[in-house]
Parts: C-alpha cells; sequence; structure tokens
C-alpha cells in the first residue's frame, strides 16, 4: 500500500472521542473491507449480548451469575432500585473513610495519622490496586502503598521489615472476594502476627473488603475490624477495580475515584454504539480476531510509553488472559481459546525485544499506548529544538514504522494524559472490547474454571504433607521414599512425597534426608 | 504414563549440582530418547561452537566481534593475559570504590555520604541490575537505588521529585557501553539540570560506565566525574551483568559480587561439560528446541514462586528474545527465529493467567522457578502443621501438576535460596542456554541488526519534526497538513507530520491546530 493509500486508510478508520482527548488507530492492521463485512452477524450478535448482559441477564451461566461491572460507573443501569442506591452508598462512605483517614478523623490508636498503607489480596484483588497506584498515585502520597500479593513468606518480611518502624501507623487492607483464598488469608496472618509482635491491636489497623457474610466479613465483624466494604456477587475479580477493591485503595492514596468511575461510565457510553467503526471496543476486537485468526495465534504484545503505565500489561493479562482462556465454548465444544497477552513499556522494551518483534518469530501483533502529554511543565532541549519526550514519541513512531515495513501488524491507543478520567477510561475500554471478542468466538468471559484444577492439586499437596509428617513421626527408623509412599498408601505420590519432603528438609522443620541428593531413591527420611 | 513410569524419568534426567544445591527437572517436557539421540550431532557441534567462542573465536561475525562474558567469571580464560588483568583489576576497583563510598572516603560536596544512587541506562544496562537489585539488595542498603531506563520526561520527573531532598547525597550513574544511545543521554542531561537547579556541581556526583574512548567516556573525562568504569567490546548489553555494568550498582548496593562472580563461575564450570544429560543448559537448550520444534511455535512462560524474583522475567525476554530473535540464519537463509518470554511470579500469577495456560490456546511451556527456603528464620503456622511457604511449595506442584494433566510441557529449576551464588548461577545458565539453542538453530546469538530500523525511523521523525517546525516558523497563514507535507518535499509522510504535530501540539511547544481533530485533513496548523 502506498504512503497515499496508508494515508487514507489510517484517517478513514481512526477513531476520535472528544471528550476523552482520546484516539484509537487500527489502520496498522492489514484486514480488509470483506473480512469486516464477514464479521458484522458476529458483532450484531456481540452488540445484542452486551446489551443483555448490561440489562441484567445471566451473562456467566456456569455460575448462574450476572456480570454487573458496567453499573458500578453508571448505577442507573443497575436492574433494581437497591442495587443502585448500595453503588452510589458505598461510593460515598469510601470518600467519607478516605477523608477521616486522611485528615485524622480514624487514626492509629498511638499516633494523630496513618502514614501507610498494606494491601493484602492477590489477583484481581492486587492487579487493578497496583496498576493505578503506579498511573495516579501522587508523588507524595496521604497514605504510601505497600503490597503483599503472594503467599510467599521471604517476600512478605520485606514489606515487614521495611516497614517496621511506621507499622503503628500503618493500615492495612485485607481483599478477598470469597474471603477463602488462600493466599490473602496467609498474608493477613503474618501481618497480624508481626502487629501482635509489637503489641499492636491488628483490629484497629485492619479493613476488610469482601462479599457479605464471607468468612473473612465475620473474622472481621467479630473482632470489630476498623471498616468493612461490601464487594458484590455480580463482579468479577478481574473487572473489580471500579469497585470498592480498587476505589478504597485508590480513594487512600489520594487518587480521584470520581474522575475513574467518570472516565468509565464516559467509555462505557462510547463502546454502547452498535457499530464497528464507532466503537472503539469493536475496532479492537476486531482487530484481536483478525490478528488470531479468532484462534489467538498471535500474542498481544502491550507496549506504553510512559513509565507510569508499566503495569498495564500485567492487568491486561489477567483481564484478557483469563476472561478468555478458556476451553470449552458455550456449546460445550473443545475450543481452546485465549489471546496471551505480555509488555512492558516503550522505549525500554525496544532495547529488550523488539529485535524479536521486528525480525524474528512473526507470532504477535502490538498495541502502542501513547500518551501525548510528555510531562508536567516545559522541557529542556537535549538538542537543538528536541526534548527528551520529542525523542520518546519519535521511538513509538519508528517501531510503529519499522514493524509495519516488516509486515508485523500494530494498535496505536492514544490518550492526552494519564489521568483519572483516563485510566478509568483505559480499564473500560478493555473490558468491553474482551467481552465483545468473547462474545465473537462464542465463550463465557467471566468465569474460570481451569484455576480450580491447580488448586486442588495444591490443596492435595498439603493433604499429602500432612500425612507423611504423621507416618514419620509415628516412625523410629529412616524410611526410603517408597517405603514411606507405601505407608501413607500413595505409592503413585512418591515423586510429590520427595517434593514435599526437600521442602520441609531446607526449612528446618525437622526432616533429615540422608543419602545422594542426585538420586532421590537413595534418599532415606527421618524426622529429628 | 502411569505414575511409576513417570517418578522414574524424573530420576533419570533430574541434574543435580551439589555445590550450588542446585536442581533442574526436564521430565515434564515430553520428549522421548529418539528426539534426544536426533539432536545430539547438533549437540556436538554446539559444544564445540562454545569451546571455540570461550577461547576468542569470532562468534559475531556480523560485528567482527569476541564474545567473551565468560571471561568475566574466570578471567583465566581471557585469551589474553592483558585481558585477564584487566578483567582482575577492575573488580578490585569496583569494590574500593564502593568500599570508599560506604565510608565516606568519597562523598558529595556537602554531606558526609551518599544515601542514594540514580542509575541512568538502558536495555543490557539496566534489565540486569533491577533484576538483581530486586534479588539481591538487602532491607536497608547502603545506598538505595533508583533507576531511570527511559526516556519519559514524567517517569524522570517522578525519581527526581521523589529525591529532590536527598540530590545533594544522591550519586548518579550513567550507564551506556556505546556512550551514544539517546536514552541515557536524555536522562543524564534532564538529571544534570535538576543538579544545576539545585545549585549542585553534577560532575562530583557523577559515574561513567562506558567503553573507553566514547563520547560519554570523553565527556566524563573533559569534565572531571567522581569516575569513570571501562565496559569491554566483547561484552554484550544484554550478557553485562557480570561487568562493570551490573557489579558497580550492585556493590554500592552492599551485594556481594565476588559472590555473584562465583556462583557464574560454578555454572560456566558446569556447562562446560559436553554432554546433554550431564549439562543443565543443554538440557534447556533441549527442552525449548523440543517444545517449540526449534522454531519457537512456543513461549517460554517463566514463573519463579518468589517475590524477589519478579524481574527474572523481564531479564529473560531481553536475553532470550534479543539473541535468539533474528530473520537469518548463519547462513543467509530466511528463518525468523526466536522464542518469545513472559511472566510474573507465582502464586500471583495463577489467579492472573494460569486460567489460560491450562486450558486455553496451547502456545507456551512453563519455566517454574522454586526456592527452597521460605525465608530466614521461621514462619508461624497459618493452619495446623501448614506455613505460607509450605503453600507457595504446593502451588508450584500442583500447578506444575494441572499443566501436566492437561498435556502443557514444564520444567523445573529449583535453587536452595535467593543469594549472590544463586543469582549468578542462574545468569549463567540462561546465557549459557541461549549460547547452545542458538547453535542448535544455526544463528548469531551476539547481534541484533533489528534494532537498527526503528532507531533509524526514529530518528527519520526527529528530523522531520525540526524541518516541519521550520517551515511552519517562516510561514505567516495556517497550512493543512497536505500543504506542509508538500513544502516540505515529503508529501508521503502526511500521517508522520500529523503525529509530530499532534504531539508538539499537546505540549505547548507553540503549535496551533484548528479544524475538527477526528478529521486529520481538515486540520490547519499554524504557530502562535
Amino acid at each position: 500500500m502506498d504512503a497515499t493509500a496508508l494515508w487514507q486508510r489510517y484517517q478513514e478508520w481512526l477513531y476520535f472521542h472528544e471528550e476523552l482527548g482520546f484516539y484509537l488507530d487500527v489502520s496498522r492492521m492489514r484486514f480488509d473491507n470483506a473480512f469486516v463485512e464477514a464479521l458484522q452477524p458476529k458483532f450484531d450478535k456481540a452488540f445484542k449480548d452486551m446489551a443483555e448482559l448490561e440489562k441484567g441477564a445471566i451473562a456467566n451461566p456456569d455460575e448462574n451469575r450476572m456480570v454487573g461491572h458496567y453499573w458500578l460507573r453508571n448505577p442507573d443501569l443497575a436492574p433494581s432500585p437497591e442495587v443502585t442506591q448500595e453503588i452510589v452508598s458505598v461510593v460515598e462512605q469510601i470518600e467519607v473513610f478516605a477523608e477521616k483517614v486522611h485528615t485524622g478523623g480514624i487514626h492509629p490508636p498511638k499516633a494523630p495519622r496513618f502514614t501507610d498503607v498494606i494491601s493484602i489480596g492477590i489477583g484481581g484483588s492486587a492487579l487493578g490496586p497496583q496498576f493505578v497506584a503506579q498511573a495516579l498515585a501522587p508523588d507524595f502520597p496521604p497514605l504510601a502503598i505497600h503490597f503483599i500479593d503472594n503467599s510467599d513468606p521471604a517476600g512478605i518480611d520485606r514489606v515487614l521489615t521495611q516497614l517496621r518502624n511506621r507499622l503503628s501507623s500503618t493500615l492495612v487492607l485485607v481483599i478477598s472476594k470469597s474471603g477463602g483464598t488462600p493466599e490473602p488469608r496467609n498474608g493477613m496472618k503474618e501481618v497480624k502476627t508481626a502487629y501482635s509482635g509489637q503489641n499492636l491491636d491488628f483490629a484497629k489497623y485492619a479493613v476488610a473488603i469482601t462479599m457479605p457474610g464471607s468468612k473473612l466479613d465475620k473474622l472481621a465483624e467479630s473482632e470489630e475490624w476498623l471498616a468493612r466494604f461490601s464487594m458484590y456477587d455480580w463482579v468479577g475479580g478481574r473487572t473489580s477495580e471500579m469497585s470498592t477493591v480498587g476505589l478504597v485503595p485508590a480513594a487512600l492514596q489520594g487518587i480521584d475515584i470520581r474522575a475513574m468511575l467518570e472516565g468509565a461510565k464516559i467509555m462505557d457510553d462510547a463502546t454502547r454504539i452498535p457499530s464497528i467503526k464507532s466503537n472503539p471496543a469493536a475496532l479492537l476486537a476486531l482487530s484481536w480476531y483478525f490478528s488470531g485468526n479468532g484462534k489467538g495465534e498471535k500474542d498481544m504484545v502491550v507496549l506504553p510509553y510512559k513509565d507510569s503505565l508499566l503495569l498495564f500489561s500485567r492487568y491486561l493479562q489477567q483481564l484478557v488472559m483469563e476472561s478468555l482462556g478458556k476451553e470449552k465454548d458455550l456449546d460445550g465444544n473443545i475450543a481452546h481459546q485465549g489471546i496471551a497477552v505480555y509488555g512492558n513499556k516503550g522505549s525500554t522494551d525496544q532495547h529488550a525485544y523488539v529485535q524479536q518483534l521486528r525480525e524474528g518469530v512473526p507470532n504477535f501483533f502490538a498495541t502502542f499506548i501513547e500518551v501525548l502529554e510528555d510531562r508536567k511543565g516545559t522541557s529542556v532541549e537535549v538538542e537543538a529544538g528536541i526534548t527528551s519526550g520529542d525523542y520518546l514519541s519519535g521511538f513509538l513512531q519508528g517501531t510503529r514504522q519499522a514493524l509495519y515495513e516488516n509486515q508485523r501488524d500494530s494498535i496505536v491507543v492514544t490518550i492526552p494524559q494519564v489521568n483519572p478520567l483516563t485510566v478509568g477510561a483505559l480499564i473500560a475500554l478493555y473490558e468491553r472490547a474482551v467481552g465483545f471478542y468473547a462474545s465473537l468466538v462464542n465463550i463465557n468471559a467471566y468465569h474460570q474454571p481451569g484455576v480450580e484444577a491447580g488448586k486442588k492439586a495444591a490443596a492435595a499437596v498439603l493433604e499429602l504433607q500432612k500425612k507423611v509428617v504423621e507416618i514419620l513421626q509415628a516412625q523410629s527408623n529412616p524410611l526410603s521414599l517408597e517405603e514411606l509412599a507405601q505407608k501413607a498408601n500413595e505409592s503413585d505420590k512418591v515423586e510429590s512425597i520427595y517434593a514435599i519432603l526437600r521442602h520441609l528438609h531446607a526449612n528446618g522443620r525437622g526432616v533429615v534426608l540422608e543419602g545422594n541428593f542426585a538420586q532421590p531413591n537413595s534418599l532415606k527420611v527421618s524426622l529429628n
């Protein structure tokens, strides 16, 4: 395609939203009009599905749940006045709570103000808050946020050690929708122990964000925690950034949560238009479908050219991959769907793996995120007439062009600046695009059946650990791994038993291993 | 394969290195013996190629360079006594320098000690230092490190704003092998401006890490910077963590650089053995080749179950993708090689995208990194007999098993703890595996020809910006984009001109755009 035709194509497909100052360019996805026309019937269905979902249809049939994250930004859409009222009042509660924490109306027992907040949560209860914190927190926020998003003892220790002199002024958020996920439960127990170790009454520092009536909710109620905020059954973890999960930590950091909600609402409105060309989420879904042939054959490489958006790709990994990565379609056919997502930021990644993107295996399409505003205030010139921001902008344009020359497709999302409005809009854009794409490929985007298998297997490992330790406790002579497995009636789990023992051995948990470590079947195991 | 056969396979293929306490398990890569035998001739060549490379052969023919990162860990291998001596003395210089900074022998003009260090560098000059800082820096390091790894003005401002009260005790490392890469050059100019703004003499705070005689080296010499450290022509950016690039920032943070070098040396020795089964790097290369059919058909998902190893996948993105992502093989044939790498950490990622890994598009293999030691000190029980670390270990085992059940292959790398020795060993392991794999698929792992195209395209955009601004300066009436392009004699670059003007317009750079922003060809442009 020559330069004139390409410029025509650029203009023909350019999407612009005036209020948001938002642009979407899909001109470098090399679909033609016939492709778009062929997909039109699927899009007609996708627009219809989405309208029904927003009205409260059971969009997650496996779990018999409504899917209501769009209501959070426009409570009037909710299917009942009670839900509308609850959404409205929860945002007010969050603002009141944050205000009191900032002004000292709510304060720790022995200090006038909270200085820090530890946010304990994993998956949807971490990725949104982390992304938003990095994108939007002021340089000197009223409370500095720290995340515990794993069950890693050393990782938990690092957070607690660095905060040891400020623990008495550190608020703790425990975020767990079900209230039963082990990682935040473990994080909470570890943090609680640290507070006890400093003779601090954990309940006076703790806030629960969970579904009413959950195990966590009951604990927080019985121990009289500082506050409890509700999560909703009809908001999934990966779309919970605009619920209490995301809004409480954001508000505590001084981020304008109303503007986030407003940005999402504006984008929701824009992505409700049942016309591919006039709907940026539909344009994304179209591009994804084109690139991966509706089967996820290409990875989505996400490259924001802005440091503060570094975590957007991690956020999208969950939103896209957990939503779309499904074995079966809605009719029960094996589909093995999904789109792999990765990326960090530009121009940094140009010095990491753009070599492969340009020359190597062509198994991806790129999404550039462009931010027009370089910084607050003016820039020094690094050369005559040229700023650091001009370079950054030039790198984006140059990389897009270099990829295009080598037949690598790309999308450009452009926002005027990184602020609560545009971040809310970005989140809403991708939520909707994922919903449309799921409809195009006929899958349920709102469940995660595959996560259970790993959880069950992990629980079985812990059960096996208990069993094996019990047997060893009753045992006076060292046993081989096979003997131990036999005694446990788990002869098909020798390898798992070996992994368990190796881990206990390495942690001074009383397990003695003797023999040649290069040959597991030579090992004899006992307790000391 | 039944449990007994699988346990046999596990033991047959288990690699163990006693001194490092390092294990590698490739039993869940489902290759058979016939596959391994078929690859033997390629491996014979790979072992031979590597031996020659270590002896100083021109392993990077395009750039006519030796590839010497292995000499850094074992200077006696270097091809001349001069090189050996230089490597040895540079490590000593680094230690002396760091010691003086720590004890105040070298200090800022108006303070007894340096408190912080800003590290300015991109690609290989950032990813290694960032990975090592997160993995190994003590909780309270003698100098806290901050990275400027981009040309993003807002990102630079964030670092400088947060340090504004400590700038007078902040050391600055400018790391640029060639000394001509724009991002660190821009970062340096911006940081210099901030120092000047506080009436601080930048040269008294600045350290250059670059090739002798580079532009940066000359600047540092003429301005009499605090120190200069040499980079070598025979060390590539992505394998420079054990050179001055990685060792200077590590030593300043109080990390034991001798132990890092020792760990790498031990692993180098282990991966020099010309036998697939006895060589962990060969086992990795074998597994990669098997999984992706020698064509990168599967992505490499890297999942360390340890918070402090979060950045290992980012580090590996560069090492693997920039080394292997090549258009042509060594004979000049089009090959489009590469392996895409992504991942963050477990168990966190189980709550993000393991849904897709287990059920969705089977376009990957996983690499679990297991760390046997949970933490320093003992753990509380989160349930009877069970710790947070037991959960983490169980999650790893469970996820591996759940993937295997669904025919998703995986590797497990096990280290006893995260320390300088094991981190050095991990880096060396993957450097060697990449070298072997490159030999298996017959490519040059040590150049990056595809990076140039993006750089050139970016430089052209900046040239175009200057030209367009000049034309507008000489112009009294507003022009359409087409008219402007015509005047610039760049009629095929209207879109690029549009992107440039939109960016300048958004940054108060005097560009006035009038018209309908949704229709670029309606816009009239002038300077105010």
